[in-house]
């Protein structure tokens, strides 16, 4: 059985999560706390050398890392993958973008103001966070001007990929008012059938907003 | 003809240039200087809306950004993709530890000694910078312990991202002795027939080390 070592409040690992639900499989999921060290002991350390959550093991024992890696390698074979060479290298751009221009400035905002006594050099580069933020945003709205999709023709794991931080964007503390394009994205992601929410925070932590 | 948009000491451009060699693909190269604003141009825009470099032009205006998906693109049926499921995937876990915790950490840490006057917050976030820096060597030269390349059994566009800014990591402030393996990988990759080397700095621009 598949098994995935995650964290609830984690975009990152909302995003095989997800995935696995569109494709109905099953798995095993392991939760670490990534705030107290989980991430950091030897035995997961053995498992991902670069000690971050998720990774995905395999009925073998094989380990793969890296969110939109593991997206890749779920995806292989199903819709959710274009099998076309350039909308397959447009997925990937668009989770390149993810992970270089979405995730580093929208999802570590979130985790500085939703899990951080934040320190004096947080505190100073949050607002270039909040620019490049809304920087990424801006692309993705002009984007949807014209497409209803990152990858492709249909929901792809560029969208998957981009959801799970975007859709928690305001815990972040960026408001999507501006970006209706965005806005109506989101819905359509989280009304394809097989959608699940993002888990609930655990007793204690009480996300910034509402909830998503 | 394929159309490279690009600056000839990012790294991210040379990764496609260098994967172009190997291939012995012709292309016609365009220089944007990204200090002067060249990347932010309304006709840049109308092409990357992102006003990033490296971006490739199909022969029919097509445009794909985001340096490792171009790789993809590129190495799309040669040897430098892997085609079995589970390689493919590794290769891309690679790329994207590039693009999240290498290249933000060297390459940025690079560009901010090379090329700018540091603000008092750039300098302040330098030592986080050497130190995701050295923990992503750390990962690479315990990988290379045990493997010759990063996405398989033979060299793949995982070496060739991982390469672009592993082998000017120097002048970006980082000493590679403590890492032999991740020497004698940069040895092997350079030694590859079809090996070319990053461009020449413009004159006047001299580099922090003696050059690549």
């Amino acid at each position: 059985m598949l098994r995935l070592y995650d964290n609830r409040l984690s975009g990152n690992g909302y995003k095989p999560r997800l995935l696995m639900a569109h494709l109905g499989l099953t798995y095993e999921r392991i939760e670490l706390d990534t705030m107290t060290g989980e991430t950091r002991t030897a035995d997961f350390l053995a498992l991902n050398p670069n000690g971050r959550i998720p990774l995905l093991q395999l009925g073998d024992g094989t380990c793969l890392a890296e969110s939109n890696a593991i997206l890749w390698y779920l995806a292989e074979g199903s819709r959710f993958l274009p099998a076309e060479r350039l909308d397959r290298a447009r997925t990937l751009q668009w989770m390149f973008f993810e992970q270089y221009s979405h995730e580093p400035n929208i999802a570590v905002a979130r985790h500085w103001i939703q899990h951080l006594d934040m320190t004096d050099l947080q505190r100073a580069q949050l607002p270039a966070k909040q620019e490049g933020g809304h920087a990424a945003l801006a692309v993705m709205e002009q984007h949807l001007g014209g497409a209803a999709w990152f990858g492709g023709g249909a929901m792809t794991i560029a969208d998957i990929a981009l959801y799970a931080y975007t859709h928690v964007a305001d815990e972040g503390g960026f408001d999507l008012a501006p970006y209706p394009a965005v806005t109506a994205w989101l819905a359509h992601v989280a009304a394809e059938p097989g959608h699940v929410p993002m888990l609930p925070a655990p007793e204690g932590v009480v996300p910034i907003s509402g909830g998503k």
